[in-house]
């Protein structure tokens, strides 16, 4: 186990009904002018916007709004976003939404209050000093940015796809309700697991030795969101199903999945983050899909007996192997309609070049195995031509 | 699953050669004169003392010392550092120790600030508005109260042992060193273990319904301590066995083995705590390792099939039954060395009406089941015959 440093200074409140606290929450804190940042307009389908507003209303805060979040969010909106938060002087970010608005959300409460320009902090040249207060509503648990400091954005003009993290831009309170995902496409939900188990993993194969107990509790997390997504699936508006998810989903990015790991692995995410930003339209879940069974196949003889014991433990592998594993997680994958291979997700093989150049902008990459461009591109062919 | 907020502001520091991070923490937060609370000097013996006053030194920061808490921490002493600390006008406190000082510190922290007797808090007579920063320096891993707003501690006349929980007695900073702890007498890493899996079972068998995740967790949490115990009692010296059961009796307690419960049931501790009162000898863990199976013989028949699971995978019992899982605990406890009936800790049938008397003070109590005094008594008796 390693040395880890753990603080989250996120207050989370789960639950039914939760949503119309919010003004609550944000009078306690003296907070009286907000951005309100959403996205393609979900939240009014779903009644969000309606109990929000209310509770808004009710506890006498205003609100200015920038709505058009896209999923794998640009810089455009951002610089949009903080333009008009420093115009309007809010005190305070609320987002409404999912992963998206709220990793914009975050961009957002840093850049108003820097200087230069918030993509410095996506290319490391700059660290946040302080950010205004982040407020977040949940409507799509997958990511976990409702309870980290990260957020990952995507510069339209250069495809990059960059990621930065900071103890400012945590959520100072986060507000769960799983029955407002009732309504969600079944596909967002299984990208949502995928993205969390995804998660988990870069922990649980980053190759840190006698990760006892965080092994169980992420092992706990992933049968978890296997067993919810089944049951989801199945009965869209199962509560304790949709709580037992969304409450593995903040698990699984919260901090508490990579204590005395070191840090995680995370080049399945980087190569990832290649495909949705050549092609926005790929989920990061469903890339996720993709990518991690293909880097698996190609590290797990870093740490063969890690892979076996996914196997065992997770899929219930009688005679577990890596090779069986994988392929258990593979057929699971698919089971729950994810896709699989670059193939599925509308790529040609001759896409795997500028895919490489993308990812490789990050390379070298990786813990348990070290990954340089000549790397990336033999996971990428992995993961094209598997069936 | 049961809605809940999840609000822990601690910043958890973990690992090997970390006591001596101390001085350098408190600088960074502008401390510069501390309260050092400690035991009756264990720390001078395994080095801790000599790391934490030269980190202070070097970070220029002056200390006052008050030494003396003793296990089953007493009102009087945390009145004396009260008192010292009003006197020395600190502007901290630095709590060097296990559990009893950390508890202790957390009624000085917030006593210091309150005009009234600190003992209204334990009494529910006041609530805690504002203390001073709290800092720990963990020796003894067991309680959890590194990482959480509780403090429990007996007043000697009244032979009361109360708790009260604030989120102003968090600590702001925590640091855990399983490497201290190598030279701990090998009853109080049992002791510790039978704390910290008592803690994880007050949640588990509170009767909450589809706590899917966190009973997984809570699973893991136990199944770490049990196989870490073993290893400990093999090795003290084993430092992945030592941090992975350091990091399961944080986890125990710190709010994530209760996540989507309705609280924790508690009865347990309630009724051990009139065993440590009337018999300050006894520590808390042996005491719960008494109680909680007789508790469990009670009222398993409020939901049978949590403690067949528990048999099944905690023990891997092949055909749980409740019976089965809970003969199976006091012979994992009896293995490790804790006692399992009153009449090893030295009570004699008689003394079971004043411990019903003391326990009962706060009855009615529990969530699995509502225990009067009749009921505690009961459990007594089963503790006391039990072979």
């Amino acid at each position: 186990m390693e040395n880890f440093v753990f603080y989250n200074p996120t207050k989370l409140v789960f639950g039914k009904n939760t949503v119309e606290k919010i003004g609550e929450y944000l009078k306690k804190d003296k907070v009286k002018r907000v951005l309100l940042l959403a996205g393609g307009g979900s939240i009014k389908k779903n009644g969000v916007y309606e109990k929000v507003v209310r509770s808004l209303m009710e506890n006498s805060i205003e609100k200015i709004e920038v709505w058009g979040v896209r999923p794998n969010p640009v810089l455009s909106k951002v610089y949009e976003a903080i333009e008009v938060a420093k115009k309007e002087k809010v005190e305070a970010i609320l987002a409404v939404g999912g992963g998206s608005v709220i990793d914009s959300a975050k961009a957002v409460a840093a850049g108003v209050l820097y200087e230069g320009d918030v993509w410095d902090f996506y290319l490391g040249r700059s660290n946040p000093k302080k950010a205004l207060p982040l407020y977040a509503i949940l409507t799509l648990s997958a990511t976990g940015t409702e309870m980290n400091g990260n957020t990952v954005v995507t510069k339209e003009e250069t495809l990059e796809k960059f990621a930065f993290g900071s103890i400012h831009v945590y959520p100072k309170l986060s507000i769960v309700d799983p029955e407002v995902q009732y309504t969600l496409p079944s596909n967002q939900t299984v990208n949502g697991a995928v993205d969390a188990i995804s998660h988990v993993m870069e922990y649980y194969f980053d190759g840190t030795k006698r990760t006892d107990l965080i092994d169980r509790v992420d092992e706990g997390i992933i049968s978890t969101l296997i067993e919810t997504t089944e049951a989801l699936l199945n009965d869209p508006k199962d509560y304790d199903a949709r709580a037992n998810f969304a409450l593995a989903t903040t698990l699984a990015l919260n901090g508490v999945s990579g204590m005395g790991h070191r840090g995680g692995d995370w080049s399945s995410h980087a190569i990832e983050h290649a495909l949705s930003a050549l092609n926005p339209d790929v989920a990061h879940g469903a890339g996720l899909a993709v990518v991690f069974p293909a880097w698996m196949k190609y590290v797990y003889r870093k740490d063969p007996s890690k892979f076996r014991r996914f196997g065992r433990v997770i899929f219930r592998l009688k005679h577990s192997t890596p090779e069986k594993a994988i392929e258990a997680l593979k057929k699971w994958y698919k089971k729950i309609g994810a896709p699989i291979t670059l193939k599925e997700l509308g790529f040609k093989r001759e896409d795997i070049d500028e895919l490489t150049e993308i990812a490789a902008k990050t390379a070298p990459m990786g813990k348990l195995v070290i990954l340089e461009k000549e790397d990336i591109r033999k996971i990428l062919e992995i993961a094209y031509e598997e069936e």
